[in-house]
């Protein structure tokens, strides 16, 4: 066999994967927006047997070869990198034993139910025995992934979500966040109260009204309707892929306005979908998106840097009055931005506006570290937290339901996956200072409903590049440095005490 | 391996299939109802690798021993009828070499993408060599299964549909439909004319009353909302597995009873899929509904023979017109029963009533035989179509768009296919016929909306049979003889005539 076709039989082999791949997104998607309750049962099953399938290709024994003999020979820049991610994908996912492999889904399912009745009742002591035990499996896979990719147990999670993520680049970055948001946070408090308080547009708003505008303003930022839908969820998300991107929302009739933004926010991660490369790229690793982080920057900026901006409110609100057919001064676009932008201290992470939310990734990314480090115990976690809240963000959680209780994530399995929301939120703020600083034209496009500017630009430098980059040469390429927390401080002084 | 593994190794193996069988049909489903234009080729590349691991799952070198290992040992009679329907689905996926089913693939795709620009062009020249091709490359298929099976060609593709189902006991009931049908529609049609023709409610009928509509009938026949759904595509079919059966329909807004009529059809289809056996006999092959006879009996029962009676409208009526907001003579009970029969003679098939549908089908069959025969070449089908119509139907298409180029089975490969249509709509007589023989009170129920009694009796005696036994020992355990046409014959001269 020659390295040539070494090379290709890896990309027959992972394109299979990407496919089935592929089906699996649906599935998933057909799960959260349209599947009835009673097939959850033969959905589990489906999505284990096509999970089982993506597995067993990639780790099939020829792999370990081919891409040792692919890696020997010469190739082009395009080909090492795809590469470079398929031997990322098969280290990950060769690297457990199988019997590992099941007790981590029994632990992860167990613990995942028992937190479903435990969260109402704000019970930890009734998940805790469940969390620990799905804790110790988490530091099993960590153990075994670290020593496989020579990185500390928490950089090998974190790996998983954000390739090349390093727990020594966040620890700084964070720091520098902790040092001015909780004096920032008291700062902003006091300029909103100088203000009037916003006026709340009076509902109620009909779901099929705000599906409506939902659908304007998707069709505004770019989103391509002949490869993608809107559908309702419980949980918004963005599945699929570049040719068949969906997202979903919820509705509140009383308050459109979480609806409009989480559409805007999951249509910047359909966004980076269609943007990706295609041709060859396409269903190859080195043509997906590049990580969580970047992914969540993508949908960050329309939402934080775009959208919630006073250039959009004048372009949107006229729109939004006549979806709603109203008027009247709380439908005036500073109102309507002045409310997009209200800073309050609550204890829901997902409820929280941009100037909190990231005391809340702060305190859940020291805690993960240190439970998965083993410097804490998960007994601890409950006192830790509401430490972290007090002195973070000045408020203690009432009981475990508005506490450490809140996030599925620990308890699903999900460790290593906070900070990217951070780290996004910041990729955010210094990929759009670079795109405004280099198109003039973006802001006022923004203000005149083109999207056009912003979101050639982001496809040059961003969606257009797929992961042939790493996030940090991403980063540096697309604005000239590494990332830097003093971006993300900048805007946050300019939009909220500015 | 002792035998008893070898059995249970089939039934992993044959769960496996049915596993990824169950991701095929939601994806399918999707297309179809969900998927927007742009995922087309991606889809088609998902569904050709689910196809692929089936067959490969399926035709795996181990499986032709551990049947024949298997079938040596003794086993009960639901495992024997589990192995006799593994082994039917080991033949048809193993029998044909790789590149006869590529180049079936490839004649198929062609001609229909053909036929799909030919069709509203009435052009059968156009189609007409790859529809030649296609045909050639079917024979072959019919050809090597029929060697394999030991069986004549149309019977071997006939199988694929109907287990079992054989041209020798066809064509005598057949026969016996075409003894009666053409006088019969004369005399319909004669007796229609002297009746004053029922009154049109008036539209326009908007499509979310009329699937308010849909849901509500769905739930008084016994479709369970749990495991399934209603939605709408460019072609009605019902799709899905026992655990979530979903089906489709589309909106006329001129005519609501179409959408009506077809939901109800498909509702026949979907309790059919609700009622197989659960616990053991899911996702093996014994527990598959038996074949598209006894699939296509269970819709048209609900629809022809329950729905379409007085007894249903006049509990229906009430509902309806309340779904409208409308009263009045045209929305009278007898009125609505009176224009669910209507009798016409038409060029097409799928907007045929139930007595002229028959004779569509007899056409069909009759030519679809002799092509793959080789008593015809398809360069003679639009004569015989039109010689056929003349014959059965006394009305001659004015061209091939209304003639041979309606429907898309040929063109698509589908060939053996034709003859379940009316074979099920004989079934559906035959079973509502015994069942109401047997169960006083189904009739009743029927006229009070009170579908249960009906459904009972289909459970036992139908649904809740999987593919234990074969349709022909089906259909007279439950009704007492093998198919009759004389059953169907008389309820056609009692609907019409009496």
């Amino acid at each position: 066999m020659t390295e040539t076709s070494a090379y290709s039989r890896l990309e027959a082999i992972f394109r299979k994967a990407a496919t089935i791949g592929e089906a699996l997104s649906v599935l998933h998607w057909d799960m959260a927006a349209m599947m009835p309750d009673g097939g959850a049962e033969a959905r589990a099953e489906q999505l284990a047997a096509l999970k089982g399938i993506v597995h067993e290709t990639i780790t099939a024994p020829e792999v370990a070869d081919l891409l040792a003999a692919a890696e020997a020979e010469p190739t082009d820049p395009w080909e090492s990198a795809n590469l470079r991610e398929m031997r990322r994908d098969w280290v990950h996912a060769s690297s457990l034993p199988a019997d590992l492999v099941a007790a981590l889904a029994r632990a992860e399912s167990t613990c995942e139910m028992i937190w479903r009745q435990a969260r109402p009742a704000g019970d930890f002591a009734q998940v805790l025995p469940s969390l620990s035990e799905l804790l110790a499996r988490v530091r099993d896979v960590g153990g075994i992934k670290a020593e496989r990719l020579g990185l500390a147990v928490y950089d090998a999670l974190l790996d998983q979500y954000e390739p090349d993520g390093r727990a020594a680049d966040i620890d700084p970055v964070f720091d520098h966040l902790d040092s001015f948001l909780p004096g920032f946070i008291g700062d902003v408090l006091e300029a909103q109260a100088r203000r009037p308080v916003p006026l709340a547009p009076p509902g109620p708003f009909p779901a099929d009204r705000q599906k409506a505008l939902g659908l304007r303003m998707m069709a505004v930022l770019g989103f391509d309707f002949r490869h993608g839908r809107l559908d309702v969820s419980h949980h918004p998300f963005c599945g699929g892929y570049p040719a068949d991107t969906r997202i979903t929302t919820r509705y509140d009739e009383d308050d459109f306005a979480s609806a409009l933004m989480g559409v805007l926010h999951e249509t910047g991660h359909a966004l980076y979908e269609f943007g990706l490369p295609g041709g060859r790229w396409r269903s190859q690793p080195v043509g997906r998106a590049r990580g969580m982080v970047m992914h969540e920057s993508q949908s960050l900026l329309m939402e934080m840097q775009a959208c919630r901006s006073r250039d959009f409110m004048m372009f949107a609100a006229p729109t939004i009055r006549q979806t709603f057919g109203a008027e009247g001064p709380a439908w005036e676009a500073d109102n309507l931005f002045r409310r997009s932008i209200g800073v309050e201290r609550g204890f829901i992470r997902v409820e929280a506006d941009e100037v909190t939310y990231p005391a809340h990734v702060i305190i859940r990314y020291r805690l993960e570290k240190a439970l998965i480090q083993g410097d804490m115990k998960p007994a601890d976690l409950p006192a830790a937290w509401n430490e972290g809240y007090a002195r973070l963000l000045g408020i203690s959680p009432p009981d475990h339901r508005l506490g450490c209780l809140q996030d599925i994530h620990w308890y699903g399995g999900s460790w290593g996956y906070f900070p990217t929301y951070t780290l996004g939120a910041m990729t955010a703020a210094q990929l759009f200072d670079a795109a405004t600083g280099a198109v003039p034209d973006i802001l006022p496009g923004i203000g005149r409903g083109d999207f056009s500017p912003l979101l050639a630009w982001l496809r040059t430098n961003v969606h257009g590049k797929g992961s042939l980059l790493s996030t940090r040469e991403l980063i540096t390429a697309a604005t000239g440095r590494p990332l830097d927390p003093a971006v993300f401080e900048r805007h946050l002084r300019q939009r909220y005490l500015g």
